[in-house]
């Protein structure tokens, strides 16, 4: 297939969506990102990598990191995990901290703030040091040694992260985090700060597509561990529209408020788009549309 | 693949889980079921069929039903059935009314009761007969003619259904019932207390693995539509199981309390199982272990 | 004191807040009464009554028969009530349905609707005909025989009664309804409807002032039983404003979207005010004000 | 009234009480005091005290320091401190965290502790030193400056504040907390700390009884604050049990896990009564059981 020419329609499709929804406001540094960026990127399972529009841009990888964490933990802890997070979707987000509440402080999935700050919880106590983890990891995947923290990002989540701070409380009233609250909610800050392009993110995702191999052909994740994340990405990655975006895209995928997408055609490619207005439910207005018009092409949704 | 072989190996590994769980209780018909059976039957998208154990044993479908109404309705009524439910998991049992008081009586998707009970309203309103409609669908895709309800089944569902009925009148106070509620309840137990064998439901949910065609090779869905309902069966076909069912079997698939599961492998085959012991979320023990089993073995899941 | 001066006094007072709020708009026979009716009656322990304004006019007592029908099943049954109901507020009103189940079908006080629906349904299994005993009980207390149902009002109710009717079922799913479903929301829509002035319900609530004693010397609840009646009207008898109304009046009393709010001045006096604009939770915007005015001018909060 | 008299008989009384309920755990300071201790106060509108058993003896007053907190916030900025906690009962204890986000970080009540921390946010903002204000008013009312902090109980409550740092950062998300999360719950920690006798607590919470006169005959709260107050303390006083407590003893009150309730009986006394053992909503069972037969004996319930 001859994937530059799709991604260059699924462009054309897309442009009367970019520029719609709305900027996430809550830090000024996401606030100020121009409205009418729009990048796409698709690596194929050789680490071929191609793109169009803004593909080569930075942005805030915010929640995707939530991905790349629950696979590291993973790849070191195996499926003890589970016992502390669950991988149900949550249902809507109101609830979030009456579930936590009815369910003992076990949160739900990986992929709501609450599972992710227990996976950081985790990935510390396995690492030390959980941020720069991902950080090098990251690094190694895309290939790209100048990935980097975005200090004016973190130190803004961190005066604004009241919420996650009542949420980290709330789990370690249930004894569910295992690090100080503040190392905790510091690490995960860290995480979300990254700064990634589409391509960068397209090769870092995959070792998704690749059933587990990592870029350089070493094994992170056993084949199944690897569906398993998959499956997790399907049903929690996109905050309380998962059911939406599996009917409309088809596809496993994990979203951040930074306009991200990352998504995955298991065995093909990963692909990751960008833009930065968000519809209600926080995802790319833009990018879900793009997604939508690729497995429309292609065909290539898992069902 | 020699399916009479992976079914045969499928069956040995299950084994120990014959008989785990609990059987259904609140209704005799269903509690007086004999805990130990297992069957399982595989139908390929030309229509040959093959199983194992009890597999040509009638058994009381339930919330299976729920796949096949929603189907019908999209197929005469397409997109305009989401102004009236929603396709989101509904994460926790607990919050069901909550939701449904929180969401303005839409209920989260069509596979919890509440959205059944829209959905069968609406199938009631389209052809004036909403049981009989699907009774004549499942006869035919089957083939066979000698399906029926089990009367036993339905008046006791309904001499024990308030809690459906607390929720149909809820929703009628929002007026997202157009039919009286009683008979969108009488239609909503007939149809779950229809009697089907695996063989039975491996060929009646066929039109799923292909893409939207009937048995007689007619279309029912579009392409697209038929990957929705899969889609929506992944992320809510489990009751609140979902996102475990995704992780370990990786398939869509729709359960019922009467033990029996409805699987698709899209463009290959559907699978039905049945064993009648349930773990604590309603499905049965045996038969995600099963379909889990199927999957390693084939390396079918959809991720 | 001189009561009907201080009356006068009260409705001088209350005047601008007259015609405020929002006449109850859920069925047509409330919806058509005139906003701007107000009057105010007291009935002294000794049975002398004195009113201003539109004190002898008929309207729909609504939630106040809740009152009246716990007077009646406390009489008969004494504590035992309490196993089948609470007597805790209820918390904000969007939580009735998840408190419901969280709390296995146990409503939390007799004055929400799910509590009153448990009381009607004790009453009726005690009496055989809750709706009749309680007009004829309030026919005795007022003295006036020609109290009676609006049969539009019931009727209306009914066609309106989806919520009661989920709430209903809802608890008969628990086991908590021992009459048939229809029976136990027929009579609490009956007792509903019946019509009465300020002059008829300050009379008929006079054992609550008189500790118990009805309007012809009998006793209808002991002394301890009729100071608790009063405990659960001041924390419960106001729907979700019960604490304000405390803060603000100080006194039991309870209210019903007809307008009407019965108050009671603990071995001194019963009131009864009318005004059918109401506030956002549902209370007679001049009524609560007419009560607070009340309380200021004589001191008699019981506070 | 011989109040010695009625005090002795209440402890005859109450003896098969003491010791019954489990004394708080969840500190090891609370949970090493004697489950058989008892005792009660009464101090009069004129200040004469009295009492039985125990009362002389110092307990940890942990949330009776709300009425106390409340008071004086109300003293020094009258009704402004609404428009940022609520006055109406808080339902049942497991929706605290829901109702906090539905109400949109407006905690329903200044006794629970979401609600009781606005308090003392408000007094550090108002005083500059929320606990020693608070220490000093209650040395002034008591006649004892030896009252002080318990530095030991201070500093464990702190230690496991995971739950009421979690409540305290997510009403700092709604911008419902003006001072740094980590000061407001210091101060709220001492003034839970603080160790008094039932004698000290009676004398102490005279002016409630006094309508609003202090102990030097100064005035606090006005004839009205005075009241509402009372109001507040009968409503919302007791956990989940104020309907309860209500309907039992029928005084407003406040109790503390440390097993001491301050109850008021307006225009006479002030009591006191302590004793370790606590029921499951957190009120001390021979505490609730003296008040009880107090108001049978006295006949001086509100109601």
């Amino acid at each position: 297939m001859d994937y530059q020419a799709v991604l260059d329609e699924v462009a054309a499709q897309v442009k009367p969506q970019i520029g719609r929804g709305r900027v996430a406001q809550y830090i000024p540094a996401l606030a100020s990102v121009d409205a009418d960026r729009f990048g796409i990127a698709l690596a194929d399972v050789d680490g071929h990598v191609t793109g169009v529009g803004d593909w080569e841009r930075p942005f805030s990888v915010q929640s995707i990191s939530k991905a790349f964490s629950l696979a590291l933990v993973l790849a070191d802890d195996g499926e003890k995990l589970w016992r502390r997070v669950g991988r149900e979707p949550s249902g809507n987000p109101f609830n979030s901290l009456v579930q936590l509440e009815y369910e003992n402080g076990i949160p739900r999935n990986p992929f709501i703030n609450a599972g992710a700050l227990v996976v950081t919880d985790r990935l510390q106590t396995l690492t030390g040091d959980a941020s720069t983890t991902m950080l090098d990891f990251l690094r190694a995947e895309s290939g790209n040694p100048d990935l980097a923290f975005d200090q004016e990002v973190a130190v803004s989540e961190s005066a604004h992260g009241d919420r996650n701070a009542a949420v980290a409380h709330f789990m370690a009233s249930y004894g569910n985090l295992h690090n100080p609250v503040p190392t905790v909610l510091e690490h995960y800050f860290w995480q979300c700060s990254i700064e990634m392009s589409c391509r960068d993110l397209a090769l870092a995702g995959g070792f998704l597509a690749r059933h587990g191999l990592r870029a350089d052909g070493s094994r992170l994740l056993s084949q199944s561990e690897a569906k398993r994340v998959n499956a997790v990405m399907l049903t929690c990655g996109t905050y309380d529209a998962a059911g939406d975006f599996a009917y409309r895209v088809g596809l496993p995928g994990k979203s951040g408020v930074g306009g991200g997408i990352v998504a995955v055609v298991p065995g093909r490619c990963t692909l990751c788009v960008w833009s930065p207005g968000l519809d209600a439910r926080g995802n790319s207005v833009a990018g879900v549309a793009a997604l939508d018009h690729f497995t429309t092409l292609t065909g290539w949704s898992v069902f």
